[in-house]
């Protein structure tokens, strides 16, 4: 009867819009070698959703210094894969995707044949060394798999991974000297004396653990390991490289260079010796773990027990389906579903999880904590991600972004500074890009009901305590002047605009809990933006302690202006919580509409760009720079005029020239999906222009149509009528039969499900 | 009805020797400023028994290298004090007792005025950093409490201790400017880079946690900390002083000098400054731990969590109090009972606790393990403390042994190499000496009943499976030879004789468990002293892998002649598990007796000495080096001949020359309670000849009269009938009224309880 009772409510309470899209395979159009040239920053290896374990080739490894000097082609290999390089030197565990700083590149295994070679050699004379060239010819990679032939040794190499272990397969030739190696001095963005200690225990004949402990990006980081051989290995050894004078006590009666089981110190290389017959197949699991050994191990048993390959690449291409099919969308042109599936792809990478598989996971504080009721998240790329990813979150996945909430929240009850992170990996802080960009991710979820109503007020807390530290970056001259001047602290218009957006989501979090005083005070800060307007030359600009403008200014550069990955052109258009105020403050309509305008029109010399980082002349249209964040939104703002259809034309001419499903398809780093979000959201017709907004701007579907599947089990259908490349313009779209008026479409809206229909044209 | 049926039961087996000898104040008698001058190698700080923290006062920090070479100075800091010195450099927590090489001094801390200083300054111009000239005049020293006056700051410094917590009292003048420095880069037995990493987080005002990470004798050691001050800093900041290039990344926005509340790097010092009115006193807790901060908060919180320094002293004198009670002697002589219970002090140093308060510790695989059902030791100095330390905590404290074989079996289950601990200590196996030394420390227990007989197993499998690891010194040669050739592996007639005295243990330990097949195997093994003995020159001597022994050789010479810490004239008499046939190989009685009464009776050149480690010339008697190890037993081996009223002269010979109540009173290093354990054996009259032997060898008691309070609730009564400094020799001793017929006194007639009554003499 019970029984009975609920599957009667459960039909009753069927929505209308319930009808779940179920896709063919949209694996084969998610491309991971997409953005793996020029300066995407993505790697090609394998790894599930959210994965712990990046196991990806390592093209070159690179060391911040060469000849004691800085090298600049570092920042090249944030993801130890350029696709125009020759050779593969390894494949390590771990890698950021698309980030424009990087870290990480840990344990990298390399298999080879013949005479033992334990340095790696180098790109121009890899058979120097343990490295090997590879054609892309002979290159697979797909979601959760890649493949490559390593032709100097005839090894093929295959790579797959679970959430926390990855599964390598190589196939040998009959050799009497075939080598595994694990190098533990390589890594990304390596520079002398990063790797602070490493340690490594062989349990037995085809099982070893340790541990990598750097001195990187992040500061203190450690990240073990528990390495399984399907083979035993007949014998192994190790080379310390160490220049550090390294004690060895009364450890010089071993041979600790062959087959001694229990090895420590800065620098080692590692080998395990085979005989192989042709066509053997070696297989390793290497599994990861913030927190112990034990837990390596811990999470190896439970992930992956056996040694089926197959099965574990088959499950990690069923978990990608899954997450690809949150969005299904239509359309005549294959490229279409490249471009989507690709960017669905890179918007599932991070963050990623740390945590192990029983809940427990390194802190802040460097201590082991029990995750309760979440899983625990790292690598938050905040002043990229809170702008359209963790919108994306909330809309496809909610109850993952209600965790990284949870794991933002673990930082700050962890953290002796009391402040929410601001670029964080592994257990650590890295301080990178400004602001205080948790808080629009925790408001906006908390706002949209993402986050459970009992985590409201301890939110609000962490986001007050947070913007109210003064001793972070020019907060205090913030609180006192109401911007931050730039004699004291450095890029400071952009810090004001960003903390001034900020403040108006603690605002609106405020506001909803009923805390008048605080939503008074944030919403005052809020308006900080116009204490950075110069309206005598119409362009936010750097301010000095006393309160005059800095007379030195030049509105183009990036360089020394008061911004940072942007220019005042582009950051004078950032006001997202207000749009409108900034209309008006610019003079109206009239003389808004030709500034921005002018941003995608103008033509700037060859100069501009030396000195804009991490982007490529591609990433740029005019003087919008597409490949650096801050004027992601600046498309949309045409909605706050008369000329919504100008947004429209824009974002149609930004989505085929920013994204082709090319290894040098990104116009600048990925940035742990932001750019990857914006494609997503724009071709679908609308854009999250400020986080903590209950409204989403409307643009132009670049799809012919769209179901988004939503977790609460409801759909929500996008019908683009009369589309093509030339229709670019929405004349017309319909909310479950109900014609909008503005172009805006609310969140609530579409996560309760139902139809939106646009009718397109040629002409405005 | 139960209850009373129990207490008539406990009453009806009340034995006849239960009168516990309540003794007054012991404390007063126990020195810890012995052996803190030349070579003994104690320190006079404040500890506990078998404490985790050792605060005490280092009055210097000598590097292992300086401008570049070896510092020789090194040795003499073992402890981290030296009385001769002028001035201390602060208080540090954690120190070896009396061992030859070195590690620890974990964070230094030392109270200042005046200008901020924060280098350590030179022992010739103290002035010229934080060091402080002191006078022993202002100098006390007892057991859990230490006390001195800092002249330079005119501040008083006095320590006390818990188990896991070190607690500072500094008496401040009036000052402006009051410091409390914590110095990261100090600890002993440092050379350059021996520090790995430090990180430190300041909690609040009042607290800090942190950790420090070294590559010293411990290969990879790391301890925690949590440092509570009584009262708020007004101010703090640090310095890096690491010659390496420390990333700093994006950190570079803070000023992590002053009042930044999160410092990592390889080399830091920070300070805490103050301003103290005339007297004013400022407490510091610092509580160690080796599994996290997060453990040592624990640690502080669980074992002081006030502010009452009187009240800690109180306790930590009244754990010594009852461990100092434990033999209760008589003596007219204010001299005996300083030597007998500084013996006792120093013996009951270490192993130490390494657990925290919830029985969490760190194991050799660098993973947390829970202790279960028993307290997880450290400083397993095992070469040195087989011999008559652990076979006194038998006697004495036998729970106590049994958790520390527990710790070493927890250890042999954690190590890849299949091995019980060497030398160990927190977490690290240092490879220190020769043999296998916890086989006769479980084996000894295990027979003697202290450890469960449901470990028995176990704990034979351990010492099987160490004794047959074939890669570990010379031990393959040994199995294949019968001895360790010198060719293949030095030291080798040391590492034969004791591999065979090990082998002996395991024989008795696998006949203890129907075994016999192992028995066997390693009786026959335990025969292998005959294969290095030379029997047309008498003594044992280096063989080479041919069979041969080698030609070079210099019975004298302790250098390079096959033997380690003693030379053939010592070693030649190391066959504790079968004197009777050493006497028989040597030629019988007529032979051996010249050649033990020559041992101490000759006399040797200067020159012997300088290549004689950690002894002064004081430890030495002709030929005999008590100084060190390998003779402990020699001095009984009369007991086997027909004259052991010799045994009886060497021994009162020996007590007074090696042992006086002063600074330079110790004849060696006290080798973490060896030295001090010989005494208080040879004191009460009988000496473990051989542990895993059921009985102890009678000598000549120094005592005028001893009750030994066993843990089992009944005591051990010796009564010594005319007693005198001239009557060394023993005219009858009687055990429970019967005479005894040997010189030798049966483990189990002491732990039953009873009496032994000497009758002295001063003729043989």
């Amino acid at each position: 009867m019970k029984r009975l009772t609920l599957t009667t409510l459960l039909l009753a309470s069927l929505p209308a819009f319930a009808q779940k899209a179920t896709p063919d395979n949209l694996v084969q159009y998610a491309h991971p070698l997409v953005g793996t040239a020029k300066m995407g920053h993505t790697y090609p290896g394998a790894t599930v959703p959210f994965g712990m374990v990046q196991l990806s080739p390592d093209t070159d490894t690179i060391s911040y210094e060469q000849n004691g000097k800085y090298n600049p082609k570092v920042y090249e290999y944030c993801a130890g894969y350029q696709y125009a390089d020759k050779t593969i030197v390894g494949f390590s565990h771990t890698h950021f995707s698309g980030t424009g700083h990087s870290d990480l590149g840990d344990f990298l295994v390399m298999p080879t044949t013949g005479p033992l070679q334990l340095n790696p050699g180098t790109a121009d004379q890899p058979e120097k060394g343990f490295r090997s060239r590879f054609s892309h010819q002979n290159e697979v990679a797909e979601p959760a798999y890649y493949r490559v032939k390593l032709d100097d040794h005839n090894i093929l190499a295959e790579l797959t991974a679970s959430n926390r272990v990855g599964m390598h397969q190589y196939t040998f030739p009959q050799s009497e000297q075939a080598h595994i190696i694990l190098d533990l001095t390589a890594g990304i963005y390596n520079y002398p004396d990063k790797n602070v200690w490493t340690f490594v225990r062989v349990e037995n004949d085809s099982l070893i653990t340790g541990y990598r402990q750097t001195n990187g990006w992040a500061r203190t980081r450690v990240e073990y390991f528990a390495m399984a051989f399907s083979k035993p290995f007949a014998s192994y050894g190790s080379r310390n490289y160490s220049k550090r004078q390294v004690y060895r006590g009364f450890w010089g009666r071993f041979d600790q260079a062959h087959n001694f089981p229990e090895l420590a110190g800065e620098q080692l290389r590692l080998y395990f010796d085979f005989k192989t017959t042709a066509n053997e197949k070696i297989k390793v699991k290497m599994a990861l773990s913030g927190v112990s050994t034990e837990g390596a191990l811990r999470n190896l048993r439970a992930e992956i027990p056996g040694w089926d390959f197959e099965a574990v690449k088959r499950q990690g291409q069923a978990q990608w389906q899954e997450q690809l099919g949150k969005v299904v969308i239509e359309s005549p042109k294959k490229v279409d579903k490249e471009n989507f599936y690709t960017a669905m792809y890179h918007a599932a990478l991070s963050p990623t999880t740390y945590m192990d598989v029983d809940g427990q996971y390194r802190g802040l504080d460097q201590n082991i904590h029990q995750a309760k009721g979440f899983t625990n998240y790292t690598t938050f790329s905040l002043w990229d991600t809170y702008r359209a990813l963790h919108p994306l979150f909330n809309l496809l996945e909610p109850q993952r972004n209600a965790d990284m909430v949870q794991s933002m929240l673990a930082h700050y009850d962890q953290s002796t500074l009391h402040m929410l992170p601001i670029w964080s990996h592994y257990a650590n802080e890295n301080w990178c890009m400004i602001g205080y960009h948790s808080v629009p991710v925790i408001a906006d979820a908390v706002l949209k009901g993402v986050v459970p109503a009992d985590q409201a007020q301890r939110a609000l807390d962490a986001c007050v305590t947070t913007a109210h530290q003064q001793r972070y970056d020019g907060i205090g001259y913030y609180e006192q002047l109401g911007y931050v001047p730039e004699d004291k602290s450095g890029s400071s218009v952009s810090k004001t605009l960003e903390y001034a957006f900020d403040d108006w989501c603690i605002a609106q979090l405020a506001k909803k809990l009923g805390k008048n005083d605080i939503a008074a005070e944030f919403s005052k800060r809020a308006q900080n933006w116009q204490n950075v307007y110069d309206s005598r030359i119409g362009f936010m600009r750097p301010r000095l302690a006393d309160g005059s403008f800095r007379q030195r200014f030049d509105v183009l550069s990036t360089n020394d202006q008061g911004f940072i990955e942007g220019n005042a052109w582009n950051y004078s258009l950032y006001v997202p919580q207000d749009p409108a105020g900034l209309v008006a403050k610019m003079g109206g309509e009239k003389k808004f509409v030709p500034h921005l305008d002018s941003l995608f029109t103008m033509h700037l010399p060859d100069e501009f760009f030396a000195e804009t980082e991490d982007i490529t002349r591609d990433g740029i249209i005019g003087n919008y720079v597409h490949g650096n964040e801050p004027a992601h939104h600046a498309a949309y703002l045409y909605n706050w005029t008369s000329q919504p259809y100008k947004t429209q034309a824009r974002v149609r001419m930004i989505l085929p020239k920013m994204y082709r499903p090319t290894p040098d398809g990104l116009g600048g780093n990925d940035d742990c999906g932001q750019m990857s979000a914006w494609y997503i959201f724009s071709s679908l017709g609308f854009y999250p222009v400020a986080p903590g907004s209950p409204e989403y701007a409307l643009g132009s579907p670049a799809v012919y149509g769209a179901t988004i599947n939503l977790e609460n089990g409801k759909t929500f259908r996008i019908k683009v009528k009369s589309q093509s490349d030339k229709n670019v313009y929405v004349k017309e779209a319909r909310l479950n039969g109900q014609k909008l008026t503005r172009p805006f479409l609310a969140y609530d809206d579409v996560v309760k499900g139902g139809e939106l229909v646009f009718t397109m044209a040629g002409k405005p």
